[in-house]
This record gives structure tokens, sequence and C-alpha cells, in this order.
């Protein structure tokens, strides 16, 4: 096993009152992880002196590498560049390369350059700089008593660019080490605890250093085997077998042997087969057109949407009767199947999937309760319809209906349907 | 000022190798600071005894309020409970209350109840079950030495329901404290460090229980005002005199006094007019009609989305000629004058924005470079165009085109075109 533990800090009061999401950590840690190494924890401070320092003591006794981001932007609420000067004993010089990035940039932009953006050319003498060409604050690479502390600025796509291109070439050259192998399973249609109960013998054959995690989202849930050794190639065959135990164990629950969005899966099929799709979507508001424009390419196969979030677009443009919606109502099992036909026409495509529901918090009627949505799937001859429930609020149920709807199309068009 | 501080810590490996990006936090300081309470730190673990039982040392010493989130699950990777259950001197007992919900929840979704389900009904004879009726993992509300412990279930939706009805009461019972008073005020249009400067004495002028921050956001930047005082009345009298006096300072980039995205500004305005919206979008993908629907009651006044993702659907349902799309390319402000022009009689609304652009990795052209996005706003009466470059990968594109798409928008709605 790997000694190298790392941790990250995050600085920034607007993480202490949740004005702002961290998305960076989770980022960084994955990419430390294919260099085999372990975050061990993740820290979160705010803006102030004590907070940063307190931070800094502690976390150095916990591991050999401290990754943080934040507090490097040109106001006076980031102090992080004159802390870690003094922390490390150095003091602030102006780069040239830097400063000639930052001039450069801002004559792009038309902008004028402050006498606060030219200091963010200013940088400790004690650090190497991680230049960063998409953005103002530079990166920082601290070296002491064998310890890597490397600060980042927040943005998140300056974070990562910096990452990639200086910082993990660098990290990886200073902490050659043991490797992690992740494999995953992905399935549907089963909840956590049958999953676990199906798999007890499995998870209790596991050596020591592969284990097995349990991660539901959505109404998916994604089985994780992660293994760590020196010896690669055996650690790959190994956690290979594992997972293919585990597939053929739970048979058809199984939609991918990936971490893999349901976009993509479905986006491979569709790369596969040469065939095209498209979307008649109401109460999801363009939701799944976005999930499937997400993936690189999607261009190939994926021609469109009708968001038909009022009633009128769904007669005008997708030639639903208005006998059918007043019959029947808008989320109904006729209604998405008059919208999954029409889509075929005006979109002229080879499959399509047509979603109706009521998500809340309000729209529920007698008839319709608050979390119901129907779907369609339909080829050029034959139709299928699902109706779903989901249990919770608008945005969740939201994000449930597009996932589910998404796998209801790829299982149709791969003849899973009776699974 | 409060001498109540608060630290949260999350638990699970999920976060420490970067498959789940924690939100909980975020949701959780929001919470806390409206009761007045600080979050002075915030730390994730693994599913380890030794991590957890060592952040629970260590932050005890540095806050009187400690909520924990995750590590509750049915799986054999969740050991929170027991760990709980010995540190604080207690032993497991079944609550009935729980079992009773357990097994409905299970007769309720015709699955099987499983022993390993049975055992979330048993909970440290020693705390305080916080009653989680929308899932499986009750919460604990446990106290030593005068501080609160609290332990919830990870699963947000669950976690959320749990705070929002037994928790946050309790804890506004147990720590009666001073109040904290956020204003802000959002703007568009200025970079971060131009603010700054034009806020300089502004800022200056703040008394020390009022703290004025930065927050750029894919092209906005949010200034938030936070004071804390005992007296809430006063307080806000002052705070709001700020935000005033900023606004002011500022002028014509200002589009909202308040923390709401945008989506938000333009459904206030949409509301408030009675009018109609419709959108014809490509690159976005359906991006811009699921912000639109993200704000309860947006059928009032969005009708739908055309996602004409490929060319074929701009020309046959929004009426494009292919002639402008040979000519001009599908990326140009001849093709998005069209989509809007279309939009409007295929949606029959009164205005509509259209988006057509690059936002790579690939698809640039020699005439149209990656990041490239043509965008045009419709009335009965007037069309208006603008181009906009992002200069980011295809995900941050894509979002910035949706919120400055539907920008333009709330502008072109409101006159403030020319500001």
């Amino acid at each position: 096993m790997s000694n190298i533990h790392a941790v990250i800090i995050t600085i920034g009061d607007e993480l202490l009152i949740g004005q702002t999401i961290d998305t960076n950590s989770a980022w960084i840690a994955q990419q430390l992880n294919k260099l085999g190494i372990d975050v061990v924890r993740r820290v979160a401070v705010g803006d102030t002196k004590d907070a940063i320092t307190n931070a800094l003591d502690e976390e150095l006794q916990k591991a050999s590498l401290l990754i943080l981001t934040g507090g490097l932007g040109p106001t006076s609420d980031d102090i992080t560049k004159p802390l870690l000067c003094d922390y490390f004993g150095g003091k602030l010089i102006v780069n040239e390369k830097v400063l000639t990035h930052l001039k450069e940039m801002f004559a792009k932009r038309n902008r004028p350059i402050l006498e606060r953006n030219m200091k963010q050319a200013e940088v400790p003498d004690v650090c190497t700089v991680l230049f960063n060409d998409m953005g103002t604050a530079p990166g920082m690479w601290f070296e002491k008593d064998g310890k890597i502390i490397i600060s980042l600025p927040g943005v998140p796509f300056e974070m990562q660019h910096i990452m990639t291109n200086v910082a993990l070439p660098r990290i990886k050259d200073h902490f050659p080490g043991d490797a992690i192998v992740h494999r995953s399973v992905f399935t549907a249609g089963e909840g956590e605890s049958f999953i676990a109960e199906k798999l007890l013998d499995i998870e209790a054959s596991l050596p020591n250093h592969i284990k097995l995690a349990f991660l539901p989202d959505s109404g998916f849930v994604k089985l994780r085997l992660t293994g760590k050794s020196t010896n690669i190639e055996q650690l790959t065959a190994e956690i290979e077998a594992k997972q293919q135990e585990i597939a053929t164990r739970l048979g058809s629950i199984v939609i991918a042997m990936d971490d893999m969005p349901v976009e993509k899966i479905l986006g491979n099929t569709m790369k596969a087969n040469g065939k095209t799709i498209g979307i008649a979507e109401s109460c999801t508001g363009g939701y799944i057109g976005h999930y499937i424009t997400q993936v690189a390419g999607a261009s190939a196969y994926f021609m469109g949407s009708i968001v038909s979030y009022d009633n009128s677009i769904k007669q005008n443009v997708l030639g639903v009767k208005e006998e059918t919606l007043t019959t029947y109502g808008a989320v109904s099992e006729e209604t998405v199947i008059e919208m999954a036909k029409g889509a075929m026409k005006v979109l002229n495509v080879d499959y399509t999937l047509s979603v109706s529901g009521v998500l809340g918090p309000d729209g529920g009627t007698g008839r319709v309760k608050v979390g119901t949505v129907w779907m369609a799937v339909a080829s050029k001859d034959e139709v299928k319809t699902k109706e779903f429930r989901f249990f919770y609020d608008r945005e969740r149920n939201k994000e449930m209906a597009a996932k589910n709807g998404m796998l209801f199309l790829w299982k149709f068009i791969n003849n899973k349907l009776s699974a």
C-alpha cells in the first residue's frame, strides 16, 4: 500500500455559507486517485488568516500533499497569497511571464488593466509558479520538509487547466506510487439492499486490497470495486474477474460495465447502430435534450427535441388531438402515445421518446397525482408506454424523469424492455 | 457576535475519490446561517473507524454543533451508527416507530423487507431519534458536555427533510443567537476587478459587522453583503442602505437586488407582464428550456422550445431557408434571425430567443471558431441579434450560452438592450 496521503483544503466564506457548491474537491480527488494517491480528508475553511493558518498546521501533520484552492482573486477578501508567502518565509516579487500574460488577456478582451490585476503577477519568491494561461491568478508550488503544498485558483476551469497541464505531471514525478484500479457495474431496477443481499458471498470473498461500494443515484445503483497494488496487471485482472462475477450474478439489471452516465450509454448504442433519435418532452422542459447533447458527437444521432410545455404546442407542433387532451388529460398514456408518434413525423427519426408528467409542487389533480410521469417510446413499427411515479421534490423528480426516460429509450432500442 | 460555531462532517469514501459532489454541506450551511449560526469548517472523511473518530475528537474542540451526514445506509460500508453508539457509550435498541415506518415503506413499493433493512430501525439508546419519513435511515441527536452532535443520512432529499422538519427547529430552540442578514446585488457585464474598483470607498466605509464579498459566476458577478447583530431591525436597515448605495453606484449593470438565478429574474418579469415566451435552441440542446422550467409556475408564461439540433429541424419545424443555411451556415446572424422569427409563428408567443453556436471541442470551421454563439431575440415588431464568444470547455460554454441567452431575452423584454 502506498503511504502518500493527500488533503484538499478549499478556501472561501462562500463555501461556509453555502453560496457555492464545492465541485473542485471531487474533481481533484478523481485526478489524484488515478495517480494512486489517496485523499484522506477534505477541509473547507473561511477567508480568515487564523482559519487558513490553522488548517495548514493541522493538515500538514496528516498528509504529504496538500492542495489548496480558492482565495487568489483580485479582491480584498482574497488573502491566501500573502499568507502563504509569510507561512513559507518568502517575499512577493513580480513574475514577468505572468505579467505579460495578464496584459495580453486584458488587451484581448478590450478591458483596462487595473492596479489590482497587476498585483496578480506578484508571487512568493519561495514557490515555483504553476502558469495559468486560462486566467489571471497563477498557481503556486511550495515544498517544506519533504511535503508538497500546491495553491490554485478556485475558478473550476482555471484550476482544472493548471492541474492537468502543470501540477499533475509534477505530482506524478514527485510521488511515484501504487496503482489504484476502479471498475464499476451500473444497474437499474433494484434497490441497494436487494443488490447487497445478492452479493453477500462475493463481497465476503474479496481480498483485503479490493473494496466494494454501493452508490445509489436517481433510481440507479452503481457498484464500485476499488483495488490498490504495486502490480497493476495482476490487480486489473483480479478486479475485472470480480466485476464479471458480480455482473453475471445480477443479470438483467446490469446496464453497463462502466461508470458512465445514462446519456453516454445511450450515445454509445446510437453511435454503434447508426440510427437517429428525437424527443417530445413536456414536464422535463428540455432536460432530456440537454443530457443527450452533453455527449460530444451527439449530433450524429440526436436530431432534436420538441419541448411542448404548453398543450398548444402538443397540438400544433406534435399533432396531439384536442380530443385526446380533453378526454384523457395531458398526463396520460393516450397523450404520450400521440406525442411519440407525432415526434416520429416532425423530427423524421428512427426512434422517439415522449414524456409528460406532473413534477410538483403543484399541478396534481384527482386523476393525476404529483410525481406521475407517463412515457412512450416509438419506432416505425411499434409504440410502448410506461407509467412512472416519483416521490420527491420538483427538481429531483425532473432529474429522475430525464434519466429514467433515457434508460427506457435505451432498453426499447436494445430490445430489453421485457427484462 | 454569537459564539455558536458549527462544523459539518461528511462521511463516505465516494467523497474522497470524487465520485460524489458534496451538495449537502452547502445546503446545511445555508440553513444554519439563517439561524445565525456560523459554519467555521467543513470536513469530509472516509468510511473508516479511525477517520470518523478522529474527526469527532478534533472538531468537537472547535465547535458547539457538529452535523454529520452519510454512512447510515443498509450496506456494510456504512459504519457510522454503531461507531456513534460506542462513542457516546450507548447500546443499539429497536425503535418501534421507525420499524413500523420501514415495514410500511417496503409494503407501499411492493418490495420484500430484508434483515439488513430491519437493522435500520435500531438506534443508540443515548440519542433522540430524528424521524425520517422520507427514507429508511433515521437521524440521531446526541448531546455531550453541552455540545450537540447530529447524524443524518447522506441522501440529499432525506437529509433536507429531516433537517427542515425536525432538526432545525430543535437547533433553533437550543441555540437562540444573533441574527445574520444577507443582501445581494446581482450584476452582468463587468468583471470582478472593475466592480471592486468602483466600490473601493463604499467597501472601506463598511462597519466591522458587515462584510462585502465578490462572487463571479458564468459572466455574472454577485455582490453579497453579510451582517451580524442582536438587533435585526437596525441591521437590516443598515445593510439595505449599503445595498442601495452599491446598486446606485453600479447603475445599469445591476440586474437584480437579490441572490436569484437568471431564470427566476426572467420569470418574475414574465409573471408581472402577463406575456409569453418560447425558445428555438440548437447548441444548448434544451438547456434553456430546462432552466426556465426550474421555476415553479413557469407554465404561465413558457410555451415551449424547439430544440433544432440538426439543420433538418431548423428547416422543417422552424422554417429556416435551406439557402440561408448553405450561404451563411447554421451559426450565423441570418440563421438565428430566421429561427427566432420561425419560433414566433410555431410557438405563437409574444417573445422568442434563438441560439445557435459551436460549443466545442470539435465543430469549428475557418468561418466559425469554437465558442462562437449567435443569438436573436424577437417580438412581433422587432428582432435584435448578438454574437457571443465563450472561451472554455463544452460544458461551461453551454452553461454560459444558456444563462447569457436568458439575460439577453430579459434585457430585450425590459427595453434594456442599449444599456
